[in-house]
């Protein structure tokens, strides 16, 4: 063997990487690097070795970590240093958002460098030209973090499921909602208490919690997970989306009467060539393996026509957890790593190009609790409401006379079309016998 | 690009498979192939094609597969028709056992052909000596399917969590034993019942039993997943192993009142630089995650030390489930071939060596249930025998007293060693206030 290729085997042994945005998570990946490195290196014969870190308040920041590890990393705060730097392989990119993170990722894709990246939000809108722009460089972005924190999941799709046709996945795939419901049914907590709670546990955000709340982060985490299950680019604005603001403890207790738990949930189907992609609150049966996916945690369950049904769970957020599955996709790459002959890891898995179905085509069984005088024939008008518009009942319980004459009256529908559905809750609103419609969520009986 | 660089581009795209042994996982792997040869080509660029198949029964097997395949594979009895042909790329070898399994195993790595495999005892017991020769001839060897079928649990070990330290793995890896004791937990069965019915059902084999019942099966699959997790070769005969034969409807209902059901579970656990590594029943809590993946299921849950824990669960057998792992593992292999420059795709990642403590040497907490005589004394006797060994109790329940004038006690340890537990037993039984003891098991918090 010459100098030449022993000098470059063993560079393709030493993996220098460049962190840009030391918050919460890059500190996490900064930490666990520095403290697994060793380890690493014995299991893998690769040593992975932080070259520079970037972040625009790098000021403080460098103050509390250059101590730690001395000259090793030039901390510093513009991210050209980083995606400029020829000797930098990686660029972990943990700035979140959109902008200027996609600027900064195409950018180090352009220079002929891989990338890992925890942002959700940027993969589940610009996606499509994020890969086109890392196969075009001959290098690859790996996301496992961006979904389930520290769950392997997108890793696992990519590879030890890739043979099966994946019709169906069901997440819970936001930590914060998923503590909220939980404390809802176990403890009896209301909305806004159990919001408090999971805000003062830092599990929720203070000033504005809405993204988690909304539905917004489970939706981008969807996006993302759709997009390889199915082969097909979904973006995050195609997701119908409801919050759990409306979930309240009487649902709950009325869920329960009738065996099931309600969950938040982010479901992608493949229904004959469309794609379904929604996320909603749901009633799902108490003794699914799903309905015991309690507190913070993310689960991600999935159906593949060799492997049946399959699921992933674990802690879904939190700066270890994500820095474990950050790590893992540094480890992909330095494992196969050649600077001479960088090729793509996975590549973009979307060959296909499938309609996303609306909202109102897709089909759903329905929980619909409603106030009602309780007086005779109030049922007869409400079914022939439902009945004129395709939907049929599958249980009706009238629960406890209240004061003042009127009665809750909780319907369990068939499958029906979400238009037919919403079309008839517009005209039972407008009964003379009905009070008000106080809930309309969705049934999973995930069989 | 001149033409030969072309040429073997384009070879390095099409990847030729051997499968030795058409029985019934190799049927499903020939299946699945076929099935989804051009779903795997659109997803990751490699056209995967069965080239040759290989069973000492060939002649009828090959009735029935080659009207499907016309011409394209060769269908032959012998497995070195595989072993040395130039053009097969990946072997696969469904045979099971360990021998002659191993021998066309390690002449394959020999001549430089990747292979994979579903032969847990293969790899349980041969691990080292396969792994080292296929290192020797820069090829690897792939596994996934020998643990937990469809389930990925060996791939994100060795990518997305190959950052962590993992302290310890809990499974549910024998879908026999697991199915069996669910029918007695949810449907009073007795172990007998329970058993026929599994064997009709195709979940437990006919004639014999045993590798199942008496833990064998998950004890393989424990060696196999503890050597990754701890870096540190455990072969199958280092495991301790108790089988369920003695868990009675008695034993299901006494910790059903405790709190807990009853599980086989096999545990592998890294105790300060030392490995324990058992498969026994075990009392879990009711509503630990674990306690909910019941009948045919598996589940692998671990602690790592940055993820914190995070359980895989699916479908543990079958031709389908074990073939999406067989070809996962194929795809992993073809995504990273190079004809030219043939290198392992994870290598063998037991780095340390790590001592096995001898069960003796290990701490549980117990349960323990005694027919006693029913009269004054017995407690302080029994008591005096558990304090003399370093047995302290945490609670004890008195039972119905029998007919006769016998009653029945039921003991929870502390966490105690092993062995003091083992000389207290034999202590306890030749007291005259005992009848006899009826069982011992042991008793996970899993906190």
């Amino acid at each position: 063997m010459n100098e030449n290729l022993i000098n470059d085997l063993s560079r393709n042994n030493m993996i220098s990487i460049g962190i840009i945005g030391l918050g919460y998570i890059g500190s996490g990946v900064l930490k666990l690097i520095e403290s697994q490195k060793e380890y690493i290196k014995k299991k893998t014969g690769k040593l992975i070795s932080i070259k520079r870190v970037v972040d625009k308040d790098i000021i403080e920041k460098a103050a509390m970590f250059e101590p730690l590890f001395g000259d090793e990393i030039i901390f510093s705060s513009n991210a050209d240093d980083i995606i400029n730097d020829p000797a930098i392989d990686i660029v972990v990119e943990l700035v979140g958002g959109i902008d200027p993170a996609y600027t900064y990722v195409i950018n180090s894709l352009k220079n002929g460098k891989y990338v890992v990246t925890a942002n959700k939000d940027m993969i589940a809108n610009k996606g499509e030209s994020l890969f086109s722009a890392a196969a075009g460089n001959d290098v690859d972005i790996l996301f496992e973090a961006s979904v389930g924190g520290g769950i392997p999941i997108i890793g696992p799709m990519k590879s030890s499921l890739a043979a099966n046709n994946i019709s169906k996945i069901i997440g819970i795939l936001n930590g914060t909602t998923n503590y909220i419901l939980t404390r809802m049914q176990k403890e009896g907590l209301n909305f806004e208490n159990a919001l408090s709670v999971a805000q003062e546990l830092g599990y929720a955000e203070k000033v504005n919690p809405s993204a988690d709340i909304e539905g917004n982060d489970a939706a981008c985490k969807l996006a993302i997970l759709s997009s390889i299950a199915f082969n097909s680019r979904v973006v995050f604005g195609e997701v119908y989306k409801e919050g759990i603001k409306k979930i309240t403890l009487e649902d709950i207790r009325h869920a329960n009467d009738l065996g099931y738990v309600i969950k938040l949930l982010a479901i992608g189907s493949d229904e004959g060539g469309s794609i379904c992609v929604r996320v909603h609150p749901a009633l799902i049966p108490k003794d699914h393996i799903l309905a015991s996916i309690n507190y913070a945690n993310n689960a991600v369950y999935l159906y593949g026509n060799f492997v049946g049904e399959v699921m992933s769970y674990g802690q879904g957020a939190g700066d270890r957890p994500t820095a474990s599955s950050v790590v893992g996709d540094i480890i992909q790459i330095a494992r196969n790593f050649d600077r001479q002959h960088k090729k793509p890891i996975f590549g973009c898995t979307c060959f296909a190009n499938k309609p996303i179905k609306p909202i109102d085509e897709m089909e759903n069984k329905f929980y619909a609790l409603m106030e009602v005088k309780d007086r005779p024939g109030v049922l007869a008008k409400i079914a022939a409401v439902f009945g004129g518009n395709n939907v049929s009942i599958e249980s009706m319980i009238q629960k406890q006379t209240q004061e003042g004459g009127s009665a809750k009256i909780v319907f369990i529908t068939h499958r029906v079309l979400n238009k037919d559905m919403f079309k008839s809750v517009k005209e039972i609103i407008k009964l003379d016998v009905v009070n008000q419609v106080l809930n309309i969520i969705r049934v999973e009986d995930l069989q």
